[in-house]
């Protein structure tokens, strides 16, 4: 068996958190260094270039850290900027897209597939460009839903909430109309809403997160939990990322967040 | 009279319009820089140390356009980092608080004053203890409405759209219950919500706007629309932001807008 790897993994801000709790279900990478933009989240209402200049920023800064690989643990980035991100630098990176295209591919019976996502993922066109690459006769309907992230971020995740109701009401009931049999959180912040999503549609749809279909593609490894370093950045206040490390993530750890200053990368 | 003086106002985003509004009815400066850090909004959920970096920020990029005088047309800078910006630069800073409290404290009749406004302006306590300053007795009742800013920056401003009724009714209740019959708009996005938070309330209750209320300590002055220099720069999308401009200031424009790099300044 080889040496272990290691791992940097960054998002916006907490949504990212999803997919780490994924890729650490793996047992796979020894040493993991997540990073959240907290100080300029969120991307996903912000143009291409922008979210392209703080994509490379992010990974400059991970690398300054030594990690063999990357993921981009943002929905918005790895729609906009990820091909960009690849031929930038010759550090293996992967984004969240691709399996996750293929994981709704796979699960449709009916052939109508919906995606909710933030603005930019969803102007990227990107799943609709995936899906039909793998099969043309795919019926694709796509929800920008730029409410969802300020809900996930202000702690509004519970279906009792007459806001987040009204909220999943009105970005859904399209897709239900339209008679789609899954739904892609195309989001890395809306698994935080999965419960509320998957009782409105019920259980006829079958919705894919992003994290768990990209965990999917990693090695089932060895690591004990003993045995892994695992440490956090952020670029705004450490204290109100930790309060959220506390609540988001699955897996319990002993955090250690340090703030950067990511406008210097 | 005088030589007619320069101003530059800046905002997270395009709250700040509302101010700048304001200030266009006073006709008192001949040439107007507006600086909205889009690449970077919100503002009203990070951390002080975070709002003082950025608002430095903001103010070192207009003093490279020579203006007389700065308006900080954002409450939670207002809020947050006024008196380090003051101490930090030498040019005349002022911010939006101060003169809302006072037009609250003047408009208030049973002594009880509702304050709406961010996480941060809130976490701050600064409108309590200014109106506590003015008149001891003043019953202040303050609620964070981290939903606004977003609900807003998305377009949705209007009562028929259950999301936004349903925000109001969860922020607004408590201040309703509580009596208060006067409520600042303690964010410069506010007023944009301000026919929604007015029928919520009904006419027993006055709306202090921030931006009004500064406004109405600027002199009136003779400087024409047409001898006005008026220019608009941004962090990010050009195009983004002259959508909003057209949909969200009273006063007609023609905006030139730029965009710049603010993490340089």
């Amino acid at each position: 068996m080889g040496k272990n790897k290691s791992l940097g993994i960054f998002d916006s801000g907490v949504g990212g958190l999803t997919v780490l709790d994924r890729v650490l279900d793996r047992n796979y990478y020894d040493r993991i260094i997540y990073f959240g933009d907290t100080a300029r989240v969120p991307y996903g209402s912000k143009s291409k270039e922008t979210i392209v200049r703080y994509g490379k920023q992010d990974v400059r800064f991970l690398l300054t850290e030594k990690v063999d690989e990357i993921i981009v643990a943002c929905g918005t980035v790895s729609a906009n900027a990820l091909e960009e991100l690849q031929t930038s630098f010759s550090v293996p990176i992967r984004g969240v897209i691709d399996a996750a295209a293929d994981a709704a591919a796979k699960a449709t019976r009916n052939g109508k597939i919906g995606i909710l996502g933030t603005e930019a993922t969803i102007r990227s066109g990107i799943y609709a460009r995936k899906l039909n690459a793998i099969a043309e006769k795919l019926d694709v309907q796509s929800v920008a839903c730029p409410l969802f992230v300020p809900l996930v971020e202000n702690g509004f995740c519970t279906f009792e909430n007459p806001i987040v109701r009204e909220t999943c009401r009105y970005y859904l009931q399209p897709l239900k109309e339209a008679g789609v049999d899954t739904v892609v959180l195309g989001c890395t912040h809306y698994p935080l809403l999965r419960d509320m999503i998957a009782e409105f549609f019920g259980d006829s749809v079958t919705l894919i997160d992003q994290g768990e279909a990209l965990a999917d593609t990693i090695p089932l490894g060895k690591v004990s939990p003993s045995e892994l370093s695992l440490s956090f950045c952020v670029s705004d206040d450490v204290q109100l990322f930790q309060k959220n490390l506390k609540v988001l993530l699955r897996h319990s750890v002993h955090p250690a967040v340090t703030q950067i200053d990511i406008g210097a990368f």
